[in-house]
């Protein structure tokens, strides 16, 4: 790293952490990435660990972290209690907590919690990307009204008004296409390798229109190869059809919004083409950039002396 | 085993099988258990497992045997090719395939298929539960019309008309509940012990009323305790109650005919309490006593000089 880094950025979930170092231009200076996620760190490894990437890039001691996602959960490195929608993002600045027992200024940014009985929920990462949407240089003029959807092991599909967090739903997609695709009896016919973006497109338009179909479609995935042995079963392309199909009828509403799909990689495109097969208008924003856009928003508020916010762009 | 057994009747599943033996009269003079099913045995495993639950129970060389299940299916011990919806109940003992190599008459009863591209689907051994419904003893006159429920890993919901089997539908209901209370991260709050009636009745309610919901509160059974610890979280409950609830809303239809829940155990408890909470009306049959009915029905079709029909109670 040629440059000297102001400000580190972290998005810290359950299976990997990525790492960024910015000038206070908000240019990228060098980036890390590994699988050492909440779920194979303790408690006293997440310091070590950072401070190895650090090390790695070159970073100032004095340079200060800012890092969002499950290093925050009560089972991560230090919990960032949650905020409670509905909530202006820049909150996310001011509940974030310093680690203690550390020289150097590391800071977390809480999750957010949606404590209603009935639909009670919780989201730590998405947060920074939603605030990054917010913030002006992702979109013209920031994001002010409509739905996102952020498609994952669990996806959220949040509502955004008047450039507040309104509300939030959190589907299991991802990790039920997982369990069912590799532990259930449908792995035998769920294999990577088979795929169909026609099949894909139809489950997705069965299971859109009469979204109880998604379950009860699933033996079918089993059934159909054993009884039509000279038709390829697809069944990976059907099982995420009918799960992601499942996903958007449970979760597009009517008076949301215009739609934006938050993702990357093949994530991405998988959505993009189940959208599209709906006839459903969206815009796609890169994931991974609007969290380093959060990231560094919440960067300027919360060191103001180093990384001075820069006058709005037009 | 003081009297002598005419017919051995078998129920070889994926995990368990049950043997019976009875004499001409259709009294039950001993039965077995073990939990050698399909899925912990090869093929030549078969025979020698078999002889050795006979052995014991003292069952004569010539008595012949008759098996219901995946025994028949071509990864278990010999093919019994399915019938095709639809189709009379008393075609399974036509397609009854004799095992080779045997000196024992041992024959397998066929699955059946309804090989509808839209709903492909199979069964193998819920089809000998549903012709012992047909059977005078059972119900009065034996079933001609309604819906059967069988619960269980892949509940089937079958549609009787005419004394016949016109279609049926696969549920993965105690698959999806296995699998997400143990390996998704909902397992951090379905435990056995933490059982709650109304919560699993309120769940059943809301799962039927709009099915979509089955999968959109999944992750609510983990968010919810995160974000309201003084309130037992209930996750089993909960979760078995929107499954069997979606399962219901999937599978009755307004046409059905009266249903009728064929189950044993703790799993017809449970559906018995989700039925009633719906307001649907419905009878309860013992499921193992209807699969030894139909087993015994369909053995005085094979061998009548052995085991002669009776008459008919009226």
């Amino acid at each position: 790293m040629d440059a000297t880094a102001d400000i580190v950025l972290a998005d810290w979930g359950t299976s990997t952490v990525r790492i960024w170092a910015l000038d206070r231009d908000e240019n990228l200076l060098d980036e890390r990435r590994s699988d050492r996620g909440m779920g194979n760190l303790s408690r006293d490894d997440y310091g070590p660990e950072l401070e190895h990437h650090l090390s790695a890039m070159g970073v100032p001691h004095d340079t200060p972290v800012l890092i969002c996602g499950m290093a925050g959960a009560a089972q991560g490195w230090q919990e960032a209690p949650y905020l409670d929608v509905p909530t202006d993002f820049t909150a996310l600045a001011d509940g974030a907590i310093r680690i203690a027992g550390q020289t150097r200024d590391i800071r977390i940014i809480p999750g957010i919690a949606q404590r209603d009985s009935a639909n009670p929920d919780v989201m730590r990462g998405e947060e920074t990307i939603l605030h990054g949407l917010t913030c002006n240089k992702m979109i013209g003029g920031g994001l002010r009204n409509g739905t996102v959807c952020l498609p994952g092991t669990h996806s959220k599909w949040a509502q955004i008004k008047d450039g507040r967090l309104a509300g939030f739903r959190t589907m299991m997609t991802g990790e039920m296409f997982t369990l069912l695709g590799s532990q259930s009896i449908l792995r035998h016919t769920v294999t990577a390798e088979d795929w169909s973006d026609d099949d894909f497109i139809a489950a997705v338009r069965e299971a859109h229109a009469t979204p109880a179909r998604a379950l009860a479609a699933l033996f079918g995935l089993r059934a159909g190869p054993l009884l039509f042995a000279d038709v390829a079963p697809h069944g990976a392309a059907r099982l995420s059809g009918l799960m992601i199909g499942g996903e958007i009828a449970s979760c597009l509403k009517v008076d949301g919004g215009r739609i934006h799909l938050a993702a990357t990689g093949g994530m991405a495109a998988r959505y993009e083409e189940a959208l599209t097969s709906l006839e459903i208008d969206f815009d796609i924003i890169d994931a991974d950039l609007a969290v380093r856009t959060g990231l560094f928003d919440l960067a300027t508020r919360l060191w103001p002396e180093r990384i001075p916010q820069r006058p709005t762009e037009a």
